[in-house]
């Protein structure tokens, strides 16, 4: 664990560069949950330039599921708003290929795959905000698991646009009751990476019926006395591709972040 | 509806005067739920200055269930920062009288048991903010109702001092889980009034058995599809004040609070 100094700041941008290092040298090829605590993890949808300005309205109708923390300027695989050595095409541990909305390929980098007329999206992670939460003494299961969270489709649609249409994918952190309380308020100050929760409680109220069977990443156990709470995931704009076919996109996979310069205390809102 | 406009602060206040005109000349004489929309309400707890001063020490070691808002000098039954005009012996719709921790009498004044060495307490009501969830769109059931909240009796401790001791009370209001979560970062700004919630969801876990059976106040109905969250409340004193046995003690009947000049938006910390 780092030490908490007056060189924390730069600390965590030294070693969120360094991790993007190792991911981009392929020897860092798994998950990021709990990677780099303090620096903002981001998703990534990479979409023609035809599909891009539609999507990024798509995103701004719904920014509680797609909250977007950059953009990139058409062509060019650097988004340095979120780092300045950021290559988009080499710096995610794993990426998924999607032609008509069918994902036809899993590849650990998209150098072959670029091209001059994409754009690519920076999403708010909700990783982003488990630092708060564990320093607040919330225990998170999927960490003390050392596995990737559980995430599921809901019911819950999106606003649709001319094109773009989908249901939100959620996330599940089982909490005790007074922890829940509690990691509402924290989460609350994180507008930019899902903020919030979306619910609490009853899964079948959003549409999933089996906790056991996670869409994406792993099982975590909900605990006697816990009540499952759901935050919207980062993996929507996947489920969106998925419903609304773009001839071409990129995607990180699942839990496969792009691991940022930004720090999680300075999209804090109070 | 009173309009909101530049004298929304004023018009609060004189109706906060006028309502406890009515009270003090015995024309109001039931629970304050819904009255006085804007100004804060709260609990009483007044007993005799030997056993005050530990009583305040009590309350800040307690302070989600027992946050004092102002305290009386010795004898005295003004409380100035309230409001000019507040006699504490009259401006409650209905009191309790306690000897050696037993309710021995309900009264509508307490003018013939004052005496100059009781101290009075005024302690904040979650009625406080149930304004901030109504404009924010969340319903109340017990406000649709028209009837009074259900209190109950939980086995939460409160932190013991020498002499006081027992369990916090805490006040149901059954909600839809968006609203739940909505109603917790609502409530989160108001900590002089209760603040967040204490719990959420299964009722058994902070000793309710039957959320039928409230230990104050009115039945509210939970419908399917909605979690019973739960305040800390303002009666918990009257709980402290039985299981503690002052020899002698003046408070509030559940629910019929006193009205007072402060204005919510004047608690809220952001």
């Amino acid at each position: 664990m780092m030490r908490m100094d007056n060189d924390y700041c730069s600390n965590v941008k030294v070693q969120a560069a360094e991790f993007r290092k190792s991911v981009r040298k392929e020897d860092f090829k798994t998950h990021t949950a709990g990677i780099v605590p303090g620096a903002v993890q981001a998703n990534i949808c990479i979409l023609p330039k035809d599909w891009a300005d539609e999507f990024l309205r798509f995103c701004r109708m719904n920014s509680k599921a797609c909250p977007v923390l950059a953009v990139s300027n058409v062509g060019d695989p650097g988004l340095p708003e979120l780092g300045a050595d950021i290559d988009i095409r080499t710096d995610l541990p794993k990426y998924r290929i999607f032609k008509d909305g069918v994902c036809v390929d899993e590849v650990f980098n998209v150098l072959d795959h670029w091209r001059s007329d994409l754009v690519a999206f920076a999403i708010g992670c909700s990783f982003s905000f488990e630092e708060a939460l564990l320093t607040s003494g919330i225990p998170l299961r999927h960490i003390e698991q050392g596995s990737d969270i559980a995430m599921f489709r809901s019911n819950i649609r999106t606003v649709p646009t001319e094109r773009f249409r989908g249901n939100v994918v959620v996330n599940l952190r089982p909490l005790k009751p007074a922890d829940a309380i509690r990691a509402i308020q924290i989460t609350s100050r994180f507008p930019g990476v899902h903020g919030a929760p979306l619910h609490i409680g009853d899964p079948a109220q959003i549409g999933i019926h089996d906790l056991g069977a996670p869409d994406f990443g792993d099982v975590v156990t909900v605990e006697e006395g816990e009540l499952p709470v759901f935050w919207a995931c980062g993996v929507t704009p996947q489920s969106i591709v998925e419903a609304s076919k773009p001839p071409f996109c990129i995607t990180h996979k699942a839990s496969h972040m792009l691991v940022t310069n930004v720090l999680n205390s300075e999209l804090a809102v109070i």
